[in-house]
């Protein structure tokens, strides 16, 4: 289960990358990233899983005609379970999301372990920027900009998509293969679009965990860190106080001489503290990434997790004896997260001047398009409160990048207010799945729209739990919810089989029978 | 009627761009346009129109970040019989298609006659590069090269209708209103593009004459042609004979010595025609035009016409008495449509020298996305027998813009393949209209796809007449087309108001209660 790590890695870019770090002018303008914590390390993930790696010529922008140059973009293929072009065979498409896309298909166990009962082909196309899929040769090159990085965009990637599977099945004389498409987080959000806007390229989508409404006002900004600090509270309202009173303590001690250098011994950091936010960041980050991964059931990732984490946490910072300091229960509430192993000598502080591939990448998402108001509510959240702040990101991107953030495009593309009106007599074949455990279920689609898309909705979930491999102590309801998602891709292949209205597939068969 | 000018010019500038020009080496690669026809005549349209010009700032690349540079796209409005934000009063919304939008305002009388009924906001936004709405201020410096040409596409037209249409609710505090879109023409496949991509923005779509699948092989490249031809032929076999024959005719004279002199005083040009395929474009514009506008009532174009023309060209060319020349037959026909008041001393064959705005427009996109393959067949064809050359496109569009078309790209983003498969249980709310005279209606949605994305089949129509303003002799069909049309308008705005599921819109209402 350590492969987990890899999608608690780019949420917690995600997450941070959006989140708690606005709170006050003195505070630089961008979050920081756990990567310090992550090292050097790589996600080895399922080691069951087989591909042949390939790469497919898109050009660079789909949407314009300035450009002819084109870039190779890397896509994984399996073919060893797929039952051939003849008897349409299925295509599986996972939607890559912002990190190389090796580290996907490792850790959709799911879609491995499916596959074969559908003798599905198994695809995994890289996303744009991401991986070895640089649009401009390298990650140098292709991140050197705002005119370089311009083309790192969703609709972009979602053209890649429907070229790359367009032209795969051409080659493989497969128009008639009905295609799937599944993917969790932004993967998800990725997917549940391109079935909106690729009807004619997907039949359905299995869309995990995908926030598709954390966009503008369609949920209120607060909703993210109101569902971590839930978390925390039905597991103890003492732990939920503690940690909310945290913060003040914080800031106290470090507005004293020698303060910073006193939380940073106690909080066992390699080196001195330049600012409080540094320890609250470290902080919040965990809390929020163990509220995501708040899963039922023991899990390895930066370092090993038990089962409901939260609860772990909250044990841990009650367990103290009455009188404690609170920052000591803090601390060893955080080192459930940080040292499960209990080897760390010591921590790293968020490292800002990190560039990690992940990171740059999706900061500049969240600089353009990937707009996701937050902010804390003291109402409802053990985080110290702040008001979502448009005006500083748009500062930050434009002083970073130069570019600045459209934060209504993505409602205006894709959607989402009214999203039960819009789309109950429109689209089809879509399952959101979620946690509710999972801070990012509360920008999810938690009810069904219409017969054929649904929501499905695990009260005891966390982060897209459901697109990773099965264990042998998975709950029933994750059993349940993984068979449900069966029988819906079932329902919609039978359903696309049985459709007199296929003239191109009827076409394409009776071209194969004549090779044959 | 003088209005239908703009439509049949616009078509003209497709279908030349698209047409028969190709069928040999000797010929220029692309074709001319008959501007000289049309001369410095502005269409006058519907005087009893109505409305506010304004402009609406519009970023120039909805889909990448390179430029923030904006510009000025241009939309008429019409707020005098909308019933207000409060009443959810309905926007009817014209697609600006490839010319002035103050053109297609003026002829699209059926908007302006049905909207008070239905208490609506008229809107016509203008497509980008044409008319006023250039991207960089002028038209020189939009039209200077490819780069100052790249985003003249239909998916960033479309980005354009969406973002100006949710800040004009917004700023009318009308997020409650019901948007329904029309268009005809290239205008009708934007309009039923828009409704499949942007569910959120607009509740229906009446696509009327919009040959949404005249791409790739979706339909056979011949079918333009010969709708043309059988148009002809229903009218008189001999007639369609005649015209098939006069090729071989002139081609013959042509290549003698003095033979381009002596065609060219046959047929009363005004300079000596340089190439036989002048005088043969010459001929096939004023055919497939022809057959376009074949209506039932009489209209009056560049020059008037009678009620089926086609009907009356040919009663011309058959009623030369036994024995006349084949070409004296010809040039009595192509009168009948070039000279029909008796008034023109000679005629002008077309000059590739123009450079009119909606041609060079219309020229860069069907050197883009918009590659509508056609051919003539000698079975089904009065025209020359030509095969659709891809090639000969590409090698024009790279010499004349520096740009290769993608022609796989507008079945990749809006399908059209299968698509009775892909939008039976996909989509709904598009009424798709064709008249099967039009030679274009072999592109269009001829069949009911769903309960709700419905063909209106007129086998008298032409193209998109329904969309024109009402006249005291428009035959029974035309009549029960525009009421069918309305009922379903009115089908989709109560199911709107009767749903439930509106939060965005009950939010609105309150907002907007509280402000009265």
């Amino acid at each position: 289960m350590t492969g987990v790590i890899v999608w608690v890695r780019v949420w917690v870019m995600l997450l941070l990358a959006l989140s708690g770090l606005f709170t006050s002018a003195a505070r630089p303008p961008r979050p920081l990233f756990p990567i310090g914590l992550l090292g050097g390390r790589k996600n080895v993930g399922q080691s069951s899983v087989t591909y042949a790696v390939d790469y497919f010529t898109q050009v660079i922008d789909h949407f314009s005609f300035r450009r002819e140059a084109s870039f190779q973009q890397r896509y994984l293929i399996e073919k060893r379970y797929w039952k051939g072009a003849a008897d349409r065979g299925p295509i599986f498409m996972y939607c890559g999301n912002e990190g190389d896309v090796e580290w996907f298909a490792k850790n959709t166990g799911f879609l491995w372990e499916i596959a074969p009962s559908f003798g599905a082909l198994i695809l995994f196309p890289e996303h744009r920027y991401y991986g070895k899929s640089m649009p401009y040769g390298t990650m140098e090159a292709s991140y050197k900009d705002a005119d370089s990085l311009s083309t790192l965009t969703s609709e972009q990637a979602l053209a890649d998509f429907a070229t790359l599977v367009i032209d795969l099945k051409k080659n493989l004389t497969a128009a008639a293969s009905p295609v799937v498409l599944f993917g969790g987080s932004y993967g998800g959000m990725l997917a549940s679009w391109m079935r909106l806007k690729y009807p004619h390229i997907a039949i359905g989508a299995v869309a995990a965990s995908a926030p598709i409404l954390q966009f503008e006002d369609i949920v209120p900004s607060d909703t993210f860190y109101k569902i971590v600090s839930a978390d925390f509270k039905r597991e103890s309202a003492s732990c939920f106080n503690y940690i909310r009173e945290s913060w003040g303590v914080i800031d106290k001690i470090a507005s004293k001489n020698g303060g910073l250098h006193d939380l940073s011994t106690q909080f066992h950091m390699c080196r001195d503290l330049n600012a409080s936010w540094e320890l609250e960041n470290w902080l919040s980050s965990a809390y929020s990434y163990v509220a995501m991964v708040d899963y039922p059931i023991p899990t390895n990732f930066i370092t090993p997790l038990p089962a409901y984490p939260v609860r772990e946490i909250c044990r841990v910072i009650d367990s103290l004896p009455e009188g404690s300091d609170i920052l000591s229960r803090i601390f060893a509430g955080a080192s459930v997260y940080y040292n499960y192993s209990g080897q760390a000598e010591c921590f790293q502080p968020s490292d800002p001047g990190n560039d990690d591939l992940g990171v740059t990448g999706w900061d500049w998402q969240a600089c353009t398009e990937m707009i996701m108001p937050m902010s804390s509510n003291s109402s409802n959240s053990m985080f110290q409160p702040y008001d979502w702040d448009l005006e500083g990101n748009i500062q930050y991107c434009m002083k970073t990048y130069g570019v600045r953030p459209r934060p209504n495009w993505i409602t205006t593309n894709y959607g989402g207010k009214d999203i039960k009106a819009v789309l109950k007599d429109f689209g089809s074949n879509i399952v959101f799945s979620n946690g509710l455990l999972d801070p990012w279920s509360g920008g999810g689609v938690l009810e069904n729209i219409s017969s054929s898309i649904i929501a499905l909705v695990a009260p005891e979930g966390a982060h897209h739990l459901d697109l990773r491999a099965s264990t042998k102590i998975d709950p029933d309801w994750l059993v349940e919810q993984r068979a449900t998602e069966v029988a819906y891709i079932t329902k919609w292949i039978a359903a696309y089989n049985s459709d007199k209205n296929l003239q191109g597939t009827k076409h394409v068969l009776k071209n194969f029978s004549n090779v044959q």
